[in-house]
């Protein structure tokens, strides 16, 4: 066992805010490329350390040499910001309690119900229901222009976990986006998309 | 400005959620209630704390003096959380990590569905997504009896986030649920629903 974290994953979204995320912290980490396509994410050796068969999954030591296996891409994105102290959370309140609070925003009020949607868009004969859910994330989107700050960024004074989870999501709706109602988010996407570490961690399950 | 937390609030999942926590930490709070069968979420002095017009919201003062107005129930408990270490997570890793894993469970694979079904059953003729995405989060229910550990808690050691998001989402789909399937979750209810911090959480919004 080394320092080494290992993430295990395929290039879904949860995935890819996980990659960025240690991309920022600078955290080592080496990537177990899990074949969706293939059905890797049911097989034993994957089951072993997810037993609901999904993505990601991370396995890192701890002090002390404990080994932990953690899943739910917003609890490993906590673990890190807890790892590397000040470089996806700020430190102290009041701004670390409001960059929770964007980062949140995000995860339930714009991911979750664009999540339900996409659910309901596999199965016939369902309705509208996902095309509601998803204008509602689209909504949640275009309430939330004012959240860019002076800094330019989401999540306070620097880049962080709230700007993830905003640019992983309005990359994936990117083309349904009325952006004259967004210009802020519209300067904010061009900024953050090009930074390194962004392109880095929406790189790492390409095939090596 | 003194130390008592102000908590903006109603009879709903997520402000339950807040005031179970306040009353787990023993942090000192009072309650405003925030009356939303007559508007009061759009008046100019609840939009002037929360400009989404939506509950719960906390004020609260920092170290320094500083104000605290925070919203996303999520960011509540984290913020509660930091605020009182050792009460409602574990405060060294892997205990930490495992119990935000099982708290973002809820939240995300449970409770995010639910809402998402709650959203598409106030809209008529919405087809039957409201009652896919409801089976979904029962699904995610079924599949998490074994987190409730020797301790007898999900959280841990001792009773935390992801028991107090268990318990109101379990409580409110208490008769759909076939316990049969679920007989730790259903020991585990037996016990937490008569903790005096719960029922005092679930009291916090009756009118005095």
């Amino acid at each position: 066992m080394n320092d080494m974290i290992e993430l295990h994953g395929a290039r879904t979204g949860n995935c890819f805010r996980v990659a960025i995320a240690l991309e920022e912290t600078g955290l080592a980490y080496r990537v177990v490329l899990v074949d969706l396509a293939n059905g890797e994410h049911q097989r034993p050796e994957h089951l072993a350390l997810n037993p609901a068969g999904k993505v990601p999954t991370i396995v890192a030591s701890l002090r002390g040499g404990q080994r932990l296996v953690l899943s739910q891409s917003n609890a490993i994105q906590l673990h890190l910001a807890e790892r590397a102290p000040g470089r996806l959370l700020p430190e102290a309140d009041p701004a670390r309690a409001l960059a929770l609070e964007r980062y949140l925003y995000f995860v339930t009020d714009v991911i979750a119900p664009s999540h339900s949607g996409f659910s309901l868009s596999r199965v016939p004969a369902s309705g509208n229901g996902a095309e509601l859910l998803n204008q509602r994330s689209l909504d949640a989107i275009y309430a939330a222009d004012h959240m860019v700050g002076p800094s330019g960024f989401i999540s306070g004074d620097r880049f962080g976990l709230a700007d993830i989870a905003a640019l992983t999501m309005l990359l994936s709706v990117e083309q349904k986006l009325d952006w004259a109602r967004i210009p802020r988010l519209q300067r904010w996407l061009e900024t953050v998309r090009t930074r390194p570490a962004v392109i880095r961690g929406f790189k790492a399950f390409d095939p090596s």
